[in-house]
Order: structure tokens, then C-alpha cells, then sequence
């Protein structure tokens, strides 16, 4: 019997995990891009504390010496359950015994993709450098109409969402405009700078313990970050937002509010929630097709408490190890047990030497909450050589102040 | 009597070292990006070897603690002598004192600007980050041809023009396709891989003693480079270019040939040789003119020998001193002593440990010459970090042959 060929979509942190620890099998990698990123660092890179590649990993490299995994940069376009292929937008339809779907999730403006062009995300290498462009540029300018003409033109930028991206983005954008920017725009005032995070709920950082919520909004206060609650977007133009019947001038909109999963998926023709995520068997599989795997945050998994499970990189890396075991044993369905994700906890950094921590029942602030988002985050980037520079950025930033990657090209 | 206004055009060697030296004078330097790009290491950067950041600088951190000098980001689109103003695509026009112009060159396809497309050059960090993309892409297009259907189907990289630059671009080239990419490219075998250092004249590195040119051809030869003498470029199309009469099919031609003057000279109305560069006097000043300096490859300024310098760093560093000092002491024509150019000899690295160095009589070749080319440009990188960081990202490539930036976004 030929060997089983595992075609994997996606070289997130579910895919790349799954295909890591697929050792015998003949394995295809499929991504869009040729590496794979650190998501959880990526509004670093949008605010210009770290370069692209201190924080993504070409994934021939990652598998150079794992000989069963190929590496294909394409998209893909459709999966054919019937006749077990791929199709691909570049190149010759890929055939598979076993698929492990794991194409991430995209932007949701709730029906409102006009939005989009004045207010982009932050899920790509791409979106990262192109927001590190705006908000460069954006200074630039302010500061050359300040010298122009003095004028008070305040230099707006507006979070919408509240969650951990919204908070780490805002908390960031605040330092650097602030702190590094400061000095170098010798005609700005500090108060020329307005960062505003806006939240359509109750509060912020909801997946958190409310009392973690309240702690990370009188630290995003203490950095000069406005924080806005119960503020539903109502309309977003090119020159401006409204936010609970109030308009706010500002061309530096950007989105953290709501995901929505491929529309690959739809090609599956399997149970999907309303955010389009296929709702997978226990096994993580489509019911009636034992070897076709959906995971990540294309994933809708129930939860032990019935909601479905976040999508977060570590329910990913964990739903990746699982299915690479059912595949390297070739459990059929019944003898396989549920997966079952194991919650590390929860971190969010709000900026320099100042996080929110939740692990169970241990809340933590400040520091210390910090100091372990940095080891987590350091220990989980792919790869001795990017930790080393990381953690080589982060210690001279710490010390200077000096964001280290502000070149425009 | 109110304080001289200076305005420098361009943040290049030239410019930013006579920024760096006038302390006293009310200092405006104008360019065109946000950051100074140590141009000799730009191929590292086209080649994936370093990140943009390694080897740029924002102006702004660079003039930080710079209190008389003024950064604007804009396109100088004109320069106005008898209203002794420039003026400028975005913002207002910018009054002068003392003008001191140094914009550089860009490439010249010698009355064959329809190539330009098909083969871009290598002199900001734009071109180098889209040399990169494309490069990558290649790599990535013609591992997949293999993979499907085992067709040869080469992947050539023509270089064209045997000075430093294109030396350089082919060196890192070889290495990067045979060392570094091999590996990760399991369907792409070595003769795959094509790299064509094509030059019009009798031989490489003309500006180098001639047994350094034969040495290095021998070096490029080892690398497996294919070294093209007395092949003037006849055509250049999407799908290849024609060489003394030969047809070669290739999709990466890259421009190392030619170099005109910045077309904003022209508006200076002064004399001009026939690459456009200004011909200044003996204080690199314009006739008659004596508060406007134009200085690096701007500047047609006839060496000891009747030739005119060349463009390289060390002369325009030079350049931007001797004006400066003048500038500081507000030295009236008479009492000018002209311009001098110290030699200090001229390197070039044809890849790891292999280099050609000449320094006055001495001439150097393979490590030696290497490590002193390491070292010259280490220490010529503008701040600490970034000395730091490309000796760091070096010894990594040394010691893995892992090139640190191989990311497409």
C-alpha cells in the first residue's frame, strides 16, 4: 500500500504544528505565503518595534530537515471532498488520503465591507507593514503641517475593539507616539496625539476576569489612551468614524473588532456557524469524513462549558498535535478519544513593563504580568535565532527608547 | 544680523555628514524617505542576507540630539537661485541661505528607458525589497515547475554591468541560489540555477588594477557565475534580453550598468557634463555662485588626473565635510583652498570570505581582503544597533548558511 499523503492548508500555528510532528507520513504544507508568522507579536511590527523577519520564519526553512514535508506557496482555492483534491490558483490540483484544514480566519465588518479600505486589520506580514507605513507617514505629516502653519491638527488614531489585539495595539501605538516619537518630531505636542480605543461592549479584554478588564483600562488611562465602552461603530469614511452618534475625525482607523472564518471552508460543504466556522466532531473531523480535519479558528470545537473554544494560538497548537496523532497511528474514528484543550491562561500586554495575566485562578498586573508575556512569547517564537533577536530588540528598546525597524520604503 | 539658513538636499553620505558637521547654522535637510540607506550593503538586503532596518536609519533619530537641524520628509521638485528658495511636491517652499544639493544619481538605460521595467537596478531600499520579492519568487516558481513537471527549465539571473554593484549582486547571488536556497528547494538541482555577470567592456572592476579584475573573475567563476566580457546589451524584453547578438531567456535581469545625474540638477541651471552631473568648481561650488554646493555623484569635479571622482562613498563624505568646514566658517570664494580627495583604496566582495582590495600599491584578494571589507563597512554603518545587528546577522549566515530575511509580504 502507497503512502499515505497528508495535504495540509494553512502554515499557521495549527498547520505548522500538525505538519511538525507528522514524521512518516508524505506531507504537503500549502500556504499563501512562504513563512509562517508569530501573530501574537504582529502589531509589534505594525508599530516598527520589530522587523518582518524577527518575527516570521520561511517555512522551507522550518522543514529543511523534516524530508516528508513539501512546501507549496499557493492559494487555495477550493478543496473537492468527492474527488480528494485541492484546487490551487497557481499550479496542478494537489491530491490527498488525509486533510488537515487550517486556513485561519480573515476580518469581519458585519456587513459592512465598505469599511474595510479605511479601516484595516491586522492578521498578515503584509497588513503589518502597510499599517507601520500609515502610521509613519502619519507623523511625518503632522509634524510638517505643525511647522507649516502651527495649526492644531491633531494626529487621531482610533482601536475599534476592545479584545487583546485592540488593547495591545492601542497600548503600543501610545508608547511609541509618546515616548520614541516624541523627541524626533521636535513640533508636536505631546497632546497632539489622541489614541482612542473603542469598544461596542460593556468592556474591555471580555475573555478576561472583569476585575482584569477594570486594571488594564486605568493602565491604558496612565499611557494616554482614551478608552471608550458601550460605543457601537456606525459609520467609517475616509475622513472619519461615528461612534454612538458621535463623529470623530481621524484617517488612522484601524480594525481589531471581529473575525469571520475562510470562505475556503464553504467549499467543504460541512456544518458551519454563523461565522462561517465549520462545527467539527469531537475528533476535530466533518462528520462523515474521518479524515478530513478542520482546526484553528476555522474551527467551531464546543467547549467543555458549550461555548466554543477561542481562537487563540494555543487552542490551534494544541488541536494540530492532536490530529498529527490520530494520523501517525491511523486510529479509525471509533477508537479515538475527544480532543480536549488544556487553558494555559490568558495574556495581554497593555505596553512596556505592563500586562494582565490570568492563568485559572491567578490573576496577575504590572510587571509581572509582563515579564511573563515576554518569556511566553520568546519561548513559543519559532526558531533559537528569532528569539535571540526579539529579545535582543526588546532589551534596546527598553533601554533607548529607539524603536528599531522605522524605515518607510 | 538673523542666523544662515542651510538646507541640504538629499540624506545620502554627501548630505547627512555635512548635516552631521554644521552645528551652529539653522540647519534644513530635505529627502525624499525617512531614513539614510548605507547604499554598499543594499545587495545584502536584495539578496535576503540582512533586513531594511540592518542597514537604514531614520534621519530623525539620526539628528535626535541635533538641535539646529530641521528633517523634512518631501520631494524636492525645483530649485529656485535668483528667488533662493526650493521648492517642494507637498509642503511649502523651504527659503535658503546656503543650499548645499546633493540627490544623488539614478540609473541611466542609456536612451533605452523602455528596459527599465524588465531590469530594475539597485539604489534605494524600494528597489532592494522588490529585488528580494522577486528573486524569492523565482526560487518559489520554479521549485513548484520541478515538482509538477520535472521540466528544465533554468532559472537565470543576468547581471548586468561588471562594477562593484553588479559584482556584488552576483556574488551574493551565486551563494545564496547554490548555499542557502539549495536545501530548502529539494526539486531544484544545482545546474538549475544560472547566474550571468555580463559587462560591454574588455573587463570587470575596470575601476581596479587589472590583475584584481582577473582575480575576481577567477573567484565569480568558482562561485559558478558565468562572466560575460565585450557583451554590450543589445535589447531587453519581459521574457529576456539579447547579448552581442545571443538570445538568453530570463525574467531577472538586473540593472548594475549605468548611473545619470538626479534631473532635478537641471533646474539649477549651471553646467553640466553629458551625464548630467554639475561641473563644479574647485570648492565644488556653482560659477558665480558661491553659497551653492553640489557635492557626491552630483558633482562632475576633476580629479588629480582630469577624470572626473567617481560616485562612491568616500567621495561624498569627503565632500560633505570640506562644505561644511566652509560653511562653519563662513570662508568668502578668495579664501577657499580647493577640494582634495584622499584615496583610500577600493574594495569589493565577490561573496563570503572572497574579496579584492587596493588600497594605493597594496593590493589584497580572498580573506584577507574580506575581512577588511567586513570590517570598513561595520565600522562606516551609521550608530551602534545597527553595527550590532549586521555583524550578528553575519556570523549567524556564516555559521548556517540560513540568510536571516527571506520574508514575502
Amino acid at each position: 500500500m502507497a503512502q499515505t499523503r497528508v495535504v495540509i492548508i494553512g502554515g499557521g500555528f495549527g498547520g505548522l504544528t500538525a505538519a511538525r510532528a507528522l514524521r512518516h507520513a508524505d506531507v504537503i504544507l500549502i500556504d499563501r505565503t512562504n513563512h509562517h508568522v508569530f501573530q501574537p507579536l504582529l502589531y509589534q511590527v505594525a508599530t516598527a518595534a520589530l522587523s518582518p523577519s524577527d518575527i516570521a520564519w520561511p517555512l522551507r526553512t522550518v522543514f529543511r530537515a523534516q524530508q516528508n514535508v513539501r512546501v507549496v506557496m499557493d492559494d487555495v482555492v477550493a478543496i473537492d471532498r468527492t474527488a480528494r483534491v485541492v484546487l490551487l490558483r497557481d499550479s496542478a490540483p494537489i491530491r490527498f488520503d488525509t486533510l488537515v484544514v487550517a486556513p485561519g480566519s480573515q476580518h469581519a465588518y458585519f456587513g459592512h465591507d465598505d469599511w474595510e479600505p479605511f479601516a484595516p486589520g491586522l492578521k498578515t506580514m503584509r497588513d503589518a507593514v502597510q499599517l507601520r507605513e500609515r502610521m509613519l507617514l502619519a507623523f511625518e505629516q503632522a509634524e510638517q503641517r505643525r511647522a507649516e502653519t502651527g495649526a492644531q491638527d491633531r494626529l487621531t488614531f482610533v482601536i475599534v475593539g476592545g479584545g487583546p489585539t485592540g488593547v495591545e495595539i492601542a497600548g503600543a501605538l501610545a508608547e511609541i507616539g509618546r515616548k520614541a516619537m516624541g523627541p524626533d518630531y521636535p513640533h508636536l505636542r505631546l497632546d497632539d496625539l489622541s489614541i482612542l480605543l473603542v469598544e461596542a461592549g460593556p468592556r474591555i479584554l471580555p475573555g478576561f476576569d472583569p476585575t482584569l478588564s477594570t486594571k488594564a483600562v486605568t493602565a491604558l488611562l496612565r499611557k494616554g489612551v482614551t478608552v471608550r465602552l458601550n460605543s457601537p461603530v456606525q459609520a467609517i469614511h475616509a475622513e472619519g468614524l461615528t461612534i454612538a452618534g458621535e463623529w470623530i475625525h481621524s484617517t488612522n482607523v484601524i480594525w481589531a473588532a471581529g473575525n469571520k472564518a475562510s470562505p475556503l471552508l464553504d467549499t467543504l460543504q460541512g456544518p458551519q456557524d454563523s461565522n462561517g466556522r465549520v462545527k467539527v466532531q469531537a475528533d476535530l473531523t466533518l462528520p462523515d469524513d474521518p479524515w478530513i480535519f478542520v482546526i484553528g479558528d476555522a474551527a467551531h470545537y464546543q467547549g467543555d462549558d458549550g461555548t466554543p473554544l477561542p481562537g487563540i494560538a494555543p487552542v490551534a497548537i494544541q488541536q494540530g498535535r492532536y490530529v498529527a496523532a490520530l494520523i501517525n497511528q491511523h486510529l479509525p474514528p471509533a477508537a479515538r478519544s475527544s480532543f480536549m484543550y488544556t487553558d494555559h491562561g490568558m495574556l495581554a500586554t497593555i505596553g512596556r513593563a505592563q500586562a494582565v495575566a490570568q492563568l485559572g485562578s491567578i490573576h496577575a498586573t504590572g510587571l509581572l504580568a509582563w515579564v511573563l508575556w515576554c518569556l511566553v512569547h520568546i519561548f513559543f517564537l519559532i526558531g533559537f535565532r528569532n528569539r535571540f533577536r526579539v529579545m535582543s530588540e526588546w532589551v534596546w528598546y527598553y533601554l533607548t527608547f529607539k524603536p528599531g525597524a522605522r524605515v518607510l520604503y
